[in-house]
């Protein structure tokens, strides 16, 4: 209607967000769209899951990190349907049952935990994709760790006492790194009659390593990290079942442990699905877009971050981390703030993706970190990654508040965050883990 | 079984924590029985419902707490029955289903938000007792905000900012203060559509005046420092029914509103009915106690805090607060130290109550107290308000961090804390306010 353009942005994660703000000073009006009210530093969520900081630390509203632009409009809510040709936006809940027109759209609405069909999994083994996750798997931890002071049967309280983390990727390692952690430093003196320092803590992945994004020295450095904290990894295992009880393997083999954390698969959002047959689609569900990051066909509509399969130099799609969404949202930016300048119609730029690395943390002190051929491990891969973390962390708080906070954590193993909120506190839910129910397969513990 | 004497503790709120805590150097073993893992500062839980601070700064596991008490044992569990002739505490889940046996019992369950007979309001205007109802409030509270920005019809926008508070005693001043503040000054750059100024909160009371238990005086002062913040007071007016787009008064009267929040009834937890009727009641519930706070007929179970009723020099209850409840535990943790030191049967002192004054807050340097007969408000007494709940806060993370965090949310009005997180985000459950929903009776706004 207006001769200002329309820009509506799906996701305010790195992607869409990092493009919103790079479109402050561009003469479009912005609208950003997103389920929830925050931001979340994801890098960090398994912080959270594992009570070293609270869901505030790394989350913040949406609306204040862009309350200075007075080109953007957020909306909280859940976007239903696009249509691709008529380029409308059908959003829920929308009073008016308007949808929202656009000249440009940029799909940025991340990736989901996926359980490679076993959508029952879920139940048993929660992924770790938003603070909700992050502080149910708080909850199941420590709530396995308060079954184990009041269980008198030892038996039992090994079980409740063993955790099983499946995938190691990133995820997996971190979470699995500091679950030992929480056990054997913080929780270490809460505790009475359960010793959490017995806490067993197993990493399955189904392929021949840990880590396959890093070079194998890192792989191997970082199993050797993980023993140091008492977890115990085990690689080319498939899992075959997961019920209240624990895992068992396709070997046949069960691994009994009342709380398991599923860190082993993601697939781009449903919305990518939803646009329909126009679009081409890899394995994961994500978007194959162009060289300009457009979906072919539809040079208005971008795809970026987690949702999109571009692939890079070597054939192969790029990493789901946050440094390509990011070069990506700046990068589409630019295209929009260019076309918007100048009505000539020009030859598109194509995108480059930047490596700049990859870091995965195992523990205080403990990590792996690899940038353009230097290999790092221990405490200056832990270093250089605390570093690049709180430099990231976009309109947070504040960096020193946040470092503050961490530095007071490390010293004291702060407590606070430590606590159990939400569901149901004690068994006979099923998600609380019936300990006393009985199950239908009998299971051994396998796994020492 | 051995010579050593039990104490069980029931509730790790002040009057439990403080009794055990100041059990720590007694010849006793002390159990310490919650439903939740943590201890909770509940004069603030009214900043975490307006997202002010987060869960993690005003609740602290209780594990952590007495961690360094080695007499002590945690019990995450919640007690179903208990016999006081046998002497005999049956909890859930008890592994063993073996009841814990007491030499001195110590009951500590603090009290429930009560809605006289209407429980069917809970789910429109919930409570505030627990960290689980300020993070719904909180919820509540910002999905208002983030549904009048999409909102189009200027009507409905003022429904859904339209805030009504029921209950006039200190926590009820303390919540509409805030929202009213939450609206003015933090949020209000935050929004395109959606005027947060434009916000109307109202408060309600059944009673006179608010504040009843403070001198008139300073409920007058308090109504103007609410009016300076824009919150409206309506006292004498009772409540007829709540539903989920308002509350109709018994004038028949409707006051449209999205939001409602119940801070006007509590009773003293269903434990105490539990006991049967050989324990009396006054009625809200609480347990008469005799002077030394123990039952009559029961010299070794005492109750103490807002479960308890205990007679002042006045001939009136004591005050349902928490400087009642500490000195009770104090107290009763004395009667057992002397009891268990020297076998000789002693007379028991009485409790006697310090008054140390009570104090409100309405916002940020606005508040009421009253201390030995001087009276204080605005800036004087919020200074006052802020010295003494610094002070106060037992074995939190630390005060020196908490009062930077205040400080810092003080000039910054801190955004991290104003987390949605849990429930449903989008209207269509009964619990997110479904504005799109008929509703069956013809609701006219009147309170302007």
């Amino acid at each position: 209607m207006s001769e200002r353009k329309h820009v509506v942005i799906v996701g305010g994660g790195f992607g869409g967000l990092t493009c919103a703000r790079a479109l402050a000073r561009a003469d479009v009006d912005v609208t950003l769209i997103d389920r929830q009210n925050h931001h979340l530093f994801q890098p960090l969520l398994y912080q959270v899951a594992m009570a070293g900081l609270s869901p505030s630390e790394i989350a913040v509203p949406i609306r204040s990190i862009v309350r200075k632009q007075k080109n953007i409009g957020v909306l909280l809510a859940e976007v239903e349907r696009i249509d691709l040709e008529t380029r409308q936006v059908y959003y829920s809940p929308a009073p008016g049952d308007a949808p929202l027109s656009f000249d440009y759209l940029v799909l940025a609405p991340g990736a989901r935990t996926h359980y490679f069909g076993h959508d029952d999994w879920e139940l048993y083994a929660p992924g770790l994709k938003s603070i909700d996750d992050a502080v149910e798997i708080r909850r199941r931890v420590l709530l396995a760790f308060e079954a184990a002071e009041r269980e008198i049967d030892p038996a039992k309280r090994a079980q409740l006492l063993s955790f099983v983390v499946i995938g190691g990727g990133p995820t997996g390692v971190e979470v699995a790194g500091a679950i030992a952690e929480l056990a054997r430093f913080a929780l270490d003196r809460d505790f009475r009659v359960a010793k959490p320092y017995e806490a067993r803590v197993l990493l399955i992945e189904a392929g021949p390593r840990v880590l396959p994004a890093f070079a194998p020295e890192l792989a191997e450095k970082t199993v050797l990290q993980l023993a140091e904290l008492g977890v115990h990894v085990r690689t080319g295992t498939m899992v075959d079942a997961i019920g209240p009880r624990g895992v068992r393997l396709q070997t046949g083999e069960t691994l009994l442990a009342d709380t398991v954390v599923w860190a082993a698969g993601v697939a781009s959002s449903p919305l990518i699905r939803g646009l329909g047959g126009a679009v081409e689609m890899d394995r994961q569900g994500r978007a194959i877009v162009a060289k300009d990051c457009s979906l072919p066909g539809f040079p208005n509509t971008f795809v970026i971050g987690d949702a999109a399969c571009f692939l890079g130099p070597d054939g192969r799609p790029l990493p789901g981390v946050s440094p390509t969404a990011m070069q990506m949202g700046r990068f589409v930016a630019g295209i929009i703030k260019q076309e918007v300048r100048s009505a000539a119609v020009s030859e598109r730029p194509e995108f480059v993706y930047t490596d700049k690395g990859s870091m995965a943390t195992i523990g205080r002190s403990r990590a792996v970190a690899e940038t353009k051929g230097i290999k790092l491990s221990g405490l200056l891969a832990w270093l250089a990654w605390l570093l690049v973390h709180i430099w990231y962390l976009i309109g947070f708080r504040n960096r020193f508040v946040v470092f503050f906070d961490w530095a007071w954590s490390y010293f004291t193993y702060r407590r606070g965050a430590r606590l159990i909120t939400g569901g149901r506190l004690l068994p006979g839910a099923p998600e609380a883990h019936a300990y006393t129910s009985s199950h239908d397969q009998a299971h051994h513990h396998a796994a020492q």
